[in-house]
């Protein structure tokens, strides 16, 4: 092959070799120039093709560079052997888009996710924001240490000795991004064959996490105050997950006496723990909160884990576990591939939200405002009189309330949806679904809507539910 | 039990009940108030302690709460049935501080894994972080979309195109904070028995992950092309992690024919995939960057994997994978309790400094910057005289050299120490050792050591290897 006729653009933005490249590999992948094809000699294309030697030479670098094709010494340029590239058939896509999620339009929402947004501290966290950035230059391209950056470590150990009553220091912290990121690590901590139990009803990601994860789990059934014992004993679990401060969903806590026929069991036998998720923990009212699990264990037997979901915001996005000294030397033996997720700049903007004492300010704040709005709930619900029964309120940001108008779950959601309220089912949170109660139940969050529309949406659900 | 003698501390920060509370915590649980005890009513011992009856009620309300005592209807208060803590025989930890990592000093390292800290913008950064601070009040507190952001899925998918030829959408982007996360979701995503091929030698971190995470894998050795494709069928992998832009530790570049014989195989079988990790895609030095191999698939057979890690910097912790659409159908069935991790800011952020064109600008910058360095090095290695052989030099931030002075690969790292240079070697990348080559590899970092540096240091390890 002496030439080769491509009508290159010289006015393109695309350099000349790099047209002259793209159409000799179009030639080769169609098979129009087959293997062992002779290319033209760079003097002959480029004075063919009216352009330089040094442009024909970087479009041949770059087909060689791909392995199109190759260069045999005093000889020239030669197709390569290119496999022709099988097709298979595929079938056309006729799910539908499965970025739509169709949602039907709701006025009020007592939605158990959220936190309230209109009572963040923007001003404030704004300010750190902007003096993170300013001093922390060299910091911000740094790999940080992999466990959490050191400060932030140091001022959850305070924090969580103060107010949880938690005994760890900061090398026992481990940050990450949602619990969800913890409870992966810790299937990967323990062996294969761990058996973890989870609360019946409970928190659904739990059961997702596990499937997919490959962990062997067992539900195990719940009573007002948490985990049965005899249930637990039965269930050859090794590891149990458990809410003690703040039930998911029913709201109980799980009593003194409880805590310690559970920690007892641990104690029972090598390899067993408790995994104590202190979720919901900042917001409990009617009296002081309770010390966690872990406070009560002196045998490494509690891995802690808790997040700044509730007490800041989900989009925070951080969360931490404690592990007991003898785990903590386990996941540096083997999981010290893993990288705090975390960015560096999220962690030093947090520390000093905690460290100036702005964290503190905004749960005695939050606090004071969530009890308002359960309060103002509460009553709404109370006078009513309609024998509604409500449940675990005392703590965190949602509530269950029973209704006895015959209705079941799903009707009692659908015709206050009819009303424009959403409020949520807990059959969904029963793995196990024997245990499910008689009386539908009904969950309620309260931290995103406002007092005025509490009392406005419950107004809408006698209207629903007992009209 | 008529009164209780407790001295309180009435000017004491710690309110009166919460004291009260913490003496009759403190006897029940040493036994001292036993089950059943009945305490004094409130009106007596409020006379008694010479503190008001609602501070009484408020102790014996946190008791009840945390289940010490009980309320019995017209009797009063009782102390609780309380299992005694059994305690454990612990072994003191004898093991030595795991945060204390000894290193040796180095004066020069050739390390591999950070960027250029000197050239980052951290004006431009710290202008579009403190735009996204002001202007973004509301959205930082809401829940993203859990496969990221989504105007920064749509510039990746926009820059993947250009640059890389990738074939995508917005909506099958997932965002994840570090390539490790983005595997651990794929072996979520595939069958238990699925066998994952990993490249021998290759990056050490994908081992320990699949051993961590459970998953079925084998090592399968490369040649200077990259994965063998004799041994790919000999090895009954399902799926194949392969670095084709730049493999990791060789450098190499994988060719047009055995891209295709990789796909072919993949072709072959229901089941069969391949994860091509783009890692340090965006260095190329000679010619112009080699499309990806998603590029040339037709048969939704190639998951693409990139970060943020190499371009800008680790401490970004952004990572990012395309998913085939029949995959990503798969994903959001069974995979949608997953939530990004990446905070919203940093996304926004990001989403900005590509928008605008930064992104790409900075990469034309590093590119000039590294390449400079690149030659530096080659230069300096070259003029020794020494017989050292290059590889691997023409992509990435790395380039590997054989010594052939006899000594062992060990040696040669502790004698560079020795003159005050840190090398790495190459061994511990193979995991199945048996094909390690007869001269010793050495790896050169270049990203983080500047051009005085190199040139010094390169003396350095002559004086040290042939002095």
């Amino acid at each position: 092959m002496d030439v080769l006729t491509y009508s290159l653009d010289y006015e393109s933005k695309v350099p000349l070799y790099h047209q002259l490249y793209s159409f000799i590999k179009a030639d080769i992948q169609s098979g129009s120039m087959p293997f062992s094809t002779k290319l033209p000699s760079k003097r002959k294309l480029s004075s063919y093709l009216r352009i330089s030697q040094n442009t024909v030479q970087s479009a041949y670098n770059q087909l060689i560079e791909e392995g199109y094709i190759i260069s045999k010494e005093r000889k020239g340029y030669y197709v390569n052997k290119i496999d022709h590239l099988q097709n298979i058939y595929m079938q056309p896509d006729t799910s539908e888009d499965y970025n739509k999620r169709s949602k039907m339009e709701a006025k009020f929402d007592f939605s158990y996710h959220g936190v309230d947004k209109t009572t963040f501290p923007y001003a404030v966290w704004r300010k750190l924001m902007k003096e993170t950035i300013n001093e922390c230059d060299p910091e911000l391209l740094q790999l940080g240490d992999s466990l959490g950056y050191y400060r932030l470590r140091t001022v959850i150990a305070q924090y969580l000795h103060q107010s949880r009553g938690v005994n760890c220091n900061e090398n026992q912290i481990i940050i990450s991004s949602g619990t969800e990121v913890l409870y992966q690590t810790l299937i990967q901590l323990f062996d294969e064959d761990t058996i973890f139990g989870i609360e019946n009803p409970g928190y659904e990601k739990l059961n997702q996490l596990f499937i997919s994860n490959r962990a062997n789990f067992k539900s195990i059934n719940i009573d007002r105050n948490g985990m049965i014992p005899e249930e637990v004993y039965k269930s050859n679990a090794n590891i149990l997950c458990i809410t003690p401060s703040h039930q998911f969903p029913s709201g109980e806590i799980m009593p003194i006496n409880r805590r310690l026929q559970i920690l007892n069991w641990a104690n029972k036998e090598g390899g067993r723990y408790l995994i104590e998720d202190d979720y919901d923990s900042e917001f409990k009212y009617s009296t002081r909160p309770i010390p966690s699990l872990q406070s009560l264990d002196n045998n490494e037997k509690v891995i802690y884990m808790g997040s700044f979901s509730k007490s800041l915001s989900p989009t925070i996005r951080i969360s931490y576990m404690v592990l007991p000294p003898h785990l903590m030397r386990r996941y540096n033996k083997n999981l010290s591939y893993i990288l705090c997720p975390v960015p560096i700049f999220e962690q030093k903007v947090l520390y000093r939200f905690i460290q100036d004492g702005y964290f503190e300010r905004h749960l005695n704040k939050m606090r004071n405002i969530y009890k308002k709005k359960r309060e103002v709930l509460v009553k709404a619900i109370t006078e009513l009189n309609c024998g509604i029964q409500i449940l675990g309120a005392d703590a965190g940001l949602h509530l269950l309330i029973r209704i006895p108008n015959n209705m079941s779950e799903e009707q009692l959601i659908h015709s206050a949806l009819r009303q424009g309220v959403r409020v949520y089912g807990i059959s969904g949170y029963y793995f196990d679904k024997e245990n499910i109660g008689v009386i539908p139940t009904i969950m309620l969050g309260y931290a995103e809507i406002s007092e005025e529309e509490i009392v406005k949406a419950v107004k809408l659900l006698h209207k629903a539910w007992f009209e």
